[in-house]
């Protein structure tokens, strides 16, 4: 039974178990998948071959009702999976359920509620600051410290790794320009990060609290916040970035459980300002908070960074403590992204803006120069994470193809 | 058969026809319905025993297959429910299939997609200019008059008129404070708007053109955009409002088709700037664009103020072409908020920040003085289009009622 022999070490293998929503060449029907190795278990029909009760949770278009279910049904299903993985007469009923991931087609696994992006890494945001604003005493806005700064994107263009981009066009105006001119942004951009996937909801009305988050969220998953920095600079004052981020964002098909991250958890970064009760975690009970995940950023197959998570600001716990603070509910597949990741040295930022320092040092390719995206560049985000026995757990990819307009 | 003896010049009468979703009391099935005068008609049930073929997108519990079908559809379904309300026979088939607006629960009629606020009103941004950057040396942004300004806000939030709303509580820092307070809003405020209804999706990467708004948006309704100002002025720069918004939208529970307003479209404000060409409304063939929309404010059933939508000086068609000028896809249920309406007097502003002017000249209410809401203050926004032969068309009312966290 080959698709039980996961190699040793093997990122996918049973201390993973990430979700995803694939369907089977000519077919239309949505299935939840589990992933092992390089195959895809069809989670729904296991469930259904060996009488489990989360076939109602399972056998399903989309990954929503297990979301829904919250901590202690994503506890049990992760654990009756594991059995189903590893006892061998499992595995003989649910031998035939496996697909080869080369020959699914792989779908946004949720449908996404609200979609919210954050800026919580200091380096990022630093490097932002002395980019747009280099006379500004500090690169730092004067709120930036106290609170996670976040702002709402478009839900209905987040989309599954793998899909196409178009180059948008929009308005752009440098500063010397007397008036702003219309195409193809000549700017386009990536941003690094990581997305956090809301399964539990909350009421109007009723903040969560710092410790609340793992019964909210049930796990995380890559995501590339595409950005036409031309765009985005003309129309971003007073109300934030609209139609520079609106046109794409791109999600891993996997989603990773926060049951496989125990391992990465790590502290984040000292504070080194006073926090208000409500987003404070350096008590002696706070959990860790931070997770050490380790990013990479190909263009075209070639590594350009390595963005260290662990060196986030600001946590998911902070975040989803904040957005839900002055009573805004939560449902069942919001998704909220970290802001892009940027560690300290050059060769840790998550954004070609920091990595060409806004085009001035164009990266050197092994097909050429390239300051912002041209069109055809693929960009691929992958991570994995320290898990047990000093085995990697592997977070996928999104990946996605810059074509013209 | 009182429900169809509309007094004459009732806004509600057949010229009209909002769409709305309600229940019954005791039960729990939600049913499209259609206004007539004081009554609702069960929109669905009427279609079934007239054994029309619109029973497919009536006997729903939401507005959501409706919107979703199209220009051509909305038409057709208007001119049957007219038939139906009007033609004796028809008359008798569905007398009993009417309920006193009294009796019933309103819903909200559809799911909100995406939820997009614009800054449209130049009466508006320029009373908040004057207020926040008095010595800026032009109130308008450089970006204002060459696009309208817009942010996505929370669809999970928006919510249906007569809900209470929770004041929110967050982080304010007042210039003169060394650091953030925490506490409930003391600065709470609302927004007069108007929100269109997108019903026909459109192709991620492909713009919708300024003369194809009538295709895509099926109606208006009545919007209020509560305000936090005190945590929106220490959260928004540089990302744009969040917290200080995402505690509530409230929605009119009656969607006015475009259809029923075909008297009150008008020509918007001269455009004092050229415009690019993908939102240039200037031509000698453009459509009029803008709506003459009376709208009247009331704080605890005094009238306060009086916003005029006519001033508005980019319109719902500039809007929607913008917002997916870049790509960006629309879905069934987006929504899209006007921004405050404001006129040039006084008594025409559509916020308690510019008509109290930043609290600085209190509003004199027969029970006190208001800088901003108190708890307890019921908001109410109505307004009113001029329809066929001098009638109105009456757009309902949004109402929410103030409560403490």
């Amino acid at each position: 039974m080959p698709p039980f022999d996961v190699p040793e070490g093997d990122p996918f293998g049973t201390h993973n178990l990430p979700y995803g929503v694939f369907s089977l060449p000519g077919s239309v029907d949505r299935r939840v998948g589990v992933r092992l190795g390089d195959h895809v278990l069809d989670a729904g029909a296991a469930a259904a071959a060996l009488g489990s009760p989360y076939v109602s949770l399972l056998a399903r278009p989309s990954l929503g009702p297990l979301l829904a279910a919250g901590r202690t049904a994503w506890s049990d299903v992760r654990r009756a999976l594991t059995a189903w993985l590893t006892v061998p007469a499992h595995q003989e009923a649910i031998a035939e359920l496996f697909h080869p991931l080369s020959s699914v087609t792989l779908h946004l696994p949720f449908e996404v509620a609200d979609y919210v992006d954050f800026y919580a890494s200091e380096n990022h945001a630093r490097n932002v600051g002395q980019i747009f604003r280099p006379d500004a005493p500090d690169p730092l806005t004067p709120n930036w410290k106290h609170l996670p700064i976040g702002y709402h994107g478009r839900s209905g263009t987040v989309v599954v790794s793998g899909t196409d981009v178009v180059r948008p066009s929009g308005q752009r105006k440098a500063p010397a320009d007397a008036a702003p001119v219309f195409g193809p942004s000549v700017r386009l951009d990536i941003e690094a990060e990581v997305g956090f996937v809301v399964g539990v909801p909350s009421e109007r009305g009723r903040p969560v609290a710092l410790g609340d988050f793992r019964e909210h969220v049930f796990g995380l998953c890559l995501l590339n916040d595409w950005s036409a920095r031309d765009i985005q600079a003309w129309e971003y004052v007073p109300l934030g970035p609209f139609l520079g981020k609106s046109f794409a964002t791109s999600l891993s098909a996997w989603i990773t459980p926060l049951d496989a991250l125990e391992e990465a958890q790590v502290t984040p970064p000292q504070r080194t300002h006073p926090l208000l009760p409500y987003l404070d975690d350096t008590g002696p009970e706070a959990e860790p908070g931070g997770y050490d995940l380790r990013i990479s950023v190909a263009v075209n197959g070639h590594v350009v960074s390595e963005p260290p998570f662990s060196t986030m600001y600001w946590t998911a716990a902070q975040q989803l403590a904040h957005m839900t603070v002055n009573g805004a509910s939560l449902r069942t597949g919001d998704l909220y992204g970290s802001g892009t990741v940027s560690g300290p040295s050059e060769r840790e930022r998550g954004s070609l803006l920091e990595l060409t320092w806004n085009g001035r040092d164009p990266l050197e390719l092994p097909d050429g120069k390239r300051a912002f995206l041209e069109n055809g560049d693929v960009v691929t985000l992958s991570a994995w994470a320290p898990g047990p026995d000093g085995v990697r757990v592997g977070l996928g990819e999104v990946t996605g193809r810059v074509v013209a307009g």
